[in-house]
């Protein structure tokens, strides 16, 4: 089973990290870190690079899509190449999902018309404007389709993933063997929870 | 402030990436991804490759220390220039911490000689032999001695130790920016909890 995790400067690591370490672990899976030009991709802040170590035109059916989030979607989104590959692998993909605001290349890629999505709880007005439906929960899925809410929320979309591939007990054993048993030492996880204060500290931080 | 995430070939890539999308966050904190010798290392399944950018000896003594796992440990803790560097590196730093079997390489250098001290579930008797008195949470303070379990809890440790850092409402407001509200659709993230067919499949899986 292909797994394909398109990465770009200005990619969240985590998005991608999340799911990768959740889904390289499914029986036979072959995760793939690709881009439009393969070589080091740097996340937003610039502190770490990820290697891409194929074209996206190297995989144009995998089974699986995990398109991650960052600042850099704002330029991905943009980007033809891109959204072209997009389109013809979710044609033929098992599963097309994505973490934090890589549904909004999806939804511009066309992918989200019509169906109930989510994003990172800032961009859910963009997300609108692509013609998805918002919904403020961490997993959404709709067929085929699943998306995530922001950064850390791709493992528990990983988890699901991997249940409706190999069934619930592969995935509980993964669980365990990355000890995904999580204890936040607060609960301002989300808007519902964190204080006034917290979240305009949120916003006006990066 | 400098903190340094030591990097290797057979690293288990969330043991780094979840504490550095934390930290990475705390107001003026720079996250150096640094090994003996800088480049490419790949995890363990060899499916990715994070770039060290910069050697160990470049930092000598940053504030942070995060030391991730992965198989690759069993080959680090044997490295005497590593371990020379996490000693000298400890001895000025303000927080020493792990994730995951990178405690083993901290034991290995002498740090946690009689401290509790914690790694993945699967290692606490390695943990034992190197010096330390093992302990099952998920993050074991010892003054500024922080070690996490396996793999995801470096997540939580980082949160723990961004409130030391930066106080709780920087710490919370990290957490809302991640979106760390985690809902993993199975509770079977610990030994504790999870059923001995799922603890079975678990231990004969990479």
């Amino acid at each position: 089973m292909d797994i394909a995790i398109p990465i770009f400067d200005g990619i969240t690591a985590l998005d991608a990290i999340g799911p990768y370490e959740v889904l390289a672990r499914l029986p036979e899976a072959r995760v793939h870190f690709l881009a439009l030009e393969p070589g080091a991709k740097r996340t937003g802040n610039r502190m770490l690079a990820l290697t891409a170590d194929g074209a996206l035109s190297d995989l144009p059916h995998p089974e699986v899509i995990v398109f991650p989030g960052g600042h850099g979607t704002d330029t991905v989104m943009h980007e033809e190449a891109v959204l072209a590959w997009v389109r013809a692998a979710h044609e033929s993909s098992q599963w097309t999902t994505s973490v934090c605001t890589g549904s909004l290349v999806l939804a511009a890629a066309g992918i989200l018309d019509g169906l109930e999505a989510t994003t990172h709880c800032m961009y859910m007005d963009q997300l609108a404007e692509l013609g998805a439906t918002p919904v403020s929960r961490r997993v959404v899925e709709q067929g085929k389709v699943i998306t995530a809410a922001g950064v850390s929320s791709g493992i528990d979309m990983a988890l699901t993933l991997a249940a409706h591939i190999a069934g619930e007990d592969v995935a509980q054993a993964i669980q365990l063997r990355i000890e995904y048993d999580p204890e936040p030492p607060f609960d301002s996880g989300s808007t519902d929870k964190a204080s006034p204060e917290v979240i305009e500290l949120a916003r006006t931080r990066s």
